[in-house]
């Protein structure tokens, strides 16, 4: 690109934010693991995006890479929380990078970030987020076949999940 | 707005996004605290914004919402890190909320996930902020006058304190 | 008591302290919730502390307290680890107190500090620790009837459930 | 030993546990680094102890490793707070482990768990802790020559520094 056209593009990308700064957007956080749910992460990343929330993760590999990327092919926002020390173990398709430094314990700020959370596949570190969140009282979806653990709702498809978190946002942000 | 209009400036944002979508936006952590330091802390919001930077605070009042403040009025990006257990008790000027739920724990974070750390007045917490922000090899500018601690470099104008801290950013990013 | 007396226990104490300082004490967590709990928890407290293992919990109430007190109803060795800031919230059974400041976040501490962990009741705070406690491969034995979840052993009895911690406690401390 | 003699010590070990439960042992933190400060703090340890009190630290080497060394030479208790996931990594002179899994967030732990602080050398690690110590309205003691910075009382000898703390630690237990 050209110097001219970078400085059209952040114009218009500065105007697009300014007509949107007073909008809250709605966070969703994607939790989960397992490279065999990679395909139905992005999927629910993709649709989040699609509706206007941004999808917030743990920032690593598999699915909390795949929602990322699902949210960045319709050119959503994407939040990724990192347990290390530096933003350089994110995967690449994060636009905002929070980098904690306390290993597993960043897991409760992973849901705690999301007006409700979605998971997708998932096994031991997954299970202290829905502890974590059911805690904090966020809405919690199942993807099916999912984690087998009382409390959270299940949905049948990505699309029902992306449904039932976004109507639990609702009710986190109390509006 | 009509929604016809609505539909055209999300066409436009996303369009905008995704243009930029590869390029790693540099953050720059503004920390400390006091009322009589929000004017100087609005200026470097700003400036880091005008130069492309995310800015990223504590999320809740003084240097931190000045500093958020700053940035938003000029079309930058904002993040706040959250010591409580809810987005509301984040400031206005936020676009993406990181809620931790680990009290003053999240100072870590707030200065780990600056490339740069830039100090307006502030005390102990602060402190703790700088001494994190030195053991973990951030660059720490001091906007004189601020605290008498040894580490940090020093900064006798919000332009100076920018230059600084986007100079050490890059050393950050290894770019 | 007379101070000589204080004085004499005091020193019978340094030599019993001196005499088994090299021996590392066993330690494990007992989490869960719940008040109808209380009478098992304390149970497997004194069964932990009876074979020398010393106890360790969130530090607050119900089955936290109960477990300590049991543990110190035959004088063994209780510490707390606690959400807030301020030891003064930690029950009355505790030897010694951690203050971690990080309120559910500690929760990791919990189960890390435990080289097995004993689940008594509990709900979605105590789902949380399971996960990390089996993230972290420690031991995890579910007292029977107990929460549900994949992963953890299970044992009908408090007898049963301190017999495999025990063990699993020493694959834990590799001896 | 003879069978019959350890159980002899454990009986006097467990009445001499029991005629002291309903003290409240002080628990004062001492912190800092550099190999040079580990005979001042080794000192500070057996100097705490000797007066009763519980000597907390990070629980790693050089100064932590000192102070938890001159505690136990003459019979005291100490407490390590681990950054990582595993005992393994704690100093041999710690009677009990809290494994935090945290990293460098376990700052926050070591000096919120004391009734006062004693900081010995140190550089930017124990800057973070003093700014939190002071945070928390600990009473916290640079024993000198130490780090400059204000907040902190001084104190000029290793009996100087242990008694300030002894006699801060009364206010924070309200005694």
């Amino acid at each position: 690109m050209r110097a001219a056209d970078v400085d059209r593009e952040n114009d218009l990308f500065h105007s697009a934010c300014l007509s949107i700064r007073r909008v809250v957007a709605i966070q969703v956080s994607v939790i989960g693991s397992g490279a065999e749910n990679e395909e139905r992460a992005e999927e629910v990343g993709r649709l989040l995006a699609e509706r206007g929330a941004t999808v917030v993760t743990g920032g690593l590999g598999e699915v909390m890479a795949a929602a990322a990327r699902g949210a960045k092919s319709v050119g959503g926002t994407t939040i990724g929380i990192l347990p290390g020390e530096t933003r350089s173990e994110g995967n690449k398709w994060l636009d905002h990078v929070v980098v904690t430094g306390i290993g597993h314990g960043r897991n409760l700020a992973v849901v705690a970030s999301g007006d409700a959370v979605i998971v997708v596949g998932g096994r031991y570190g997954t299970l202290a987020e829905i502890g974590f969140a059911l805690t904090l009282g966020r809405p919690v979806v199942v993807l099916e076949p999912g984690l087998e653990v009382e409390g959270p709702r299940r949905a049948r498809t990505p699309d029902e999940a992306v449904e039932v978190a976004l109507a639990g946002s609702r009710n986190t942000l109390g509006t």
